[in-house]
């Protein structure tokens, strides 16, 4: 299997991503389209894959899949992986739409109380950043509409978290009584980032009654002029990443693993770095090294079909 | 000044009501009417209220108003009493439109960490239960798209402060990714209320670890089959009750007031049960009494002149 180079495909809600990579875990190519799962009719996903990545898959290469691609609403569902698993249970459970071909990484679940949580894509980023870190337990935040806080130990993940922080951030800007105080009624006309009043925001949440109280200080503040307008969506932002700070029982001194896209990750950093916890912070690629890794977890025989056989009978 | 007629109103955001009330605080009449603040044009106030109320007011009776009409939007702005206040401070500031004859009722201020926070028309509704009640000491909450939730002490609004809590329930509700597994998507057409659900929702905000990670439950026990789509709305809702609750460090044994709409009123009863905490009902009625209790505070002799000339020179 490791002698064949891997395609690689993050295949999320939004957008589709891919990566051809050789056996040493080179990137030979990178793509992307506006083609997430949303955009993708039921039974479209072979021909729109081909379309993209044909020509990677032509040659016999083996293609894995993460991502919301295994959900309901996906090419196939590849049912979760119950906490704690590792590579070798994500392997072992894979779903092979073209046995031998193309396989989609399952996403994990975890259970607490009778409740559940789910995550799809990102099981392959942290083990990905696990790789890259050479790290076998950590503490790993992914910052993003829902942000994950995950929990590793001995390369397993034993634990993890939703936090809607990103989408509660979206709603109060855009369709709360703040938006009305706020400068502008979209998120993609923001001011410049203010890191005194993100800090501020951060702080206040930190010590606050939590969000359902603490979020209309945005509004008093403005009211008795003790923030400027424009200052206020860093404010917003610093109250929610502070909220969900606030419930992961950080220690000073303790550290996390930081991953996602750079803009959202500074503001992570700043919060965690007013918690006394230090970071490190992992860049794109975790996901290809995640796949390469799974990749390199298979027999080197092509005995797929056989694997596709046990798990869906 | 007792001895006339009061002209109780309460000027809202969304809506108008008064009551023309005896000497001895009975209501002799009630009217409502669809004209909130945000439906009166700048300097359209003294035309509405006139044709709205002028009958009750040309015999020379007083007319107080409590609400929205004393901010920045409304008729005329009454500036904030800082907290602690009573009546007594309440009377002694207010905002006369009409020297002797129509005045605003100031709403108040607290300040905690150089956060502000603000009520107008709610500590009229408090200073009216604390008379219905007959209580100088007490805890209370005012459930809405903002709550309220209030400590007097030997008569005196020594606390307060807004949780947002409706509001989030509806931008959840409405907005969220939540909306698209929930059963329909506007307020209006909930299902019947789920008490069973709701109580769910309670525990789990009550144990969980804040709302930005409990509101995802509504997503994963709909995904993974636990709770029926119609008792989603009610879980949604004990999640949010169960989070303000969660904040007011309240003990088993503890006693609250309730005040508001029935309905809502009747879901913080049960959510208050399920943490001990017993509970006193005011409905309708209050803000009639508590300007009722400010109007008998005034000099009895017609002196309010005298009084806007000291508060707004």
């Amino acid at each position: 299997m490791s002698g064949r180079n891997l395609v690689a495909v993050d295949w999320g809600t939004s957008s589709l991503r891919g990566a051809l990579i050789d056996a040493d875990g080179r990137v030979l190519e990178e793509r992307s389209f506006a083609r997430g799962i949303l955009t993708v009719a039921a039974g479209e996903f072979p021909p729109v894959f081909e379309r993209c990545f044909g020509d990677w898959t032509a040659p016999g290469n083996l293609c894995l899949i993460s991502g919301m691609a295994g959900s309901k609403q996906g090419w196939r569902e590849a049912p979760y992986c119950a906490c704690p698993a590792g590579f070798d249970d994500i392997a072992a459970h894979l779903e092979w739409v073209e046995p031998g071909r193309i396989a989609i990484v399952p996403g994990l679940s975890v259970d607490k109380d009778g409740v559940p949580d789910v995550m799809r894509g990102e099981e392959t980023q942290v083990f990905g950043a696990l790789q890259l870190l050479e790290l076998a337990n950590a503490r790993l935040v992914l910052p993003g509409t829902h942000s994950k806080w995950v929990t590793v130990a001995k390369h397993r993940i034993t634990d993890f978290s939703t936090w809607m922080t990103g989408e509660f951030y979206a709603l109060l800007r855009q369709h709360s009584i703040l938006a009305r105080t706020l400068p502008n009624n979209t998120n993609d006309s923001d001011p410049a980032p203010d890191p005194g009043a993100f800090e501020q925001g951060v702080a206040h949440a930190l010590r606050g009654q939590g969000l359902l109280h603490t979020a209309f200080s945005t509004r008093t503040l403005s009211l008795f002029n003790r923030m400027a307008t424009d200052a206020l969506p860093s404010y917003l932002s610093g109250l929610v990443i502070g909220e969900e700070l606030k419930s992961q029982s950080l220690q000073r001194g303790d550290a996390v693993v930081v991953m996602g896209e750079e803009t959202l990750t500074a503001r992570y950093e700043q919060a965690l770095a007013q918690l006394g916890v230090s970071v490190q912070r992992v860049g794109a690629g975790a996901t290809w090294r995640g796949l390469r890794a799974i990749a390199d977890t298979l027999p080197r025989t092509g005995s797929q079909s056989t694997i596709h056989r046990i798990t869906a009978p």
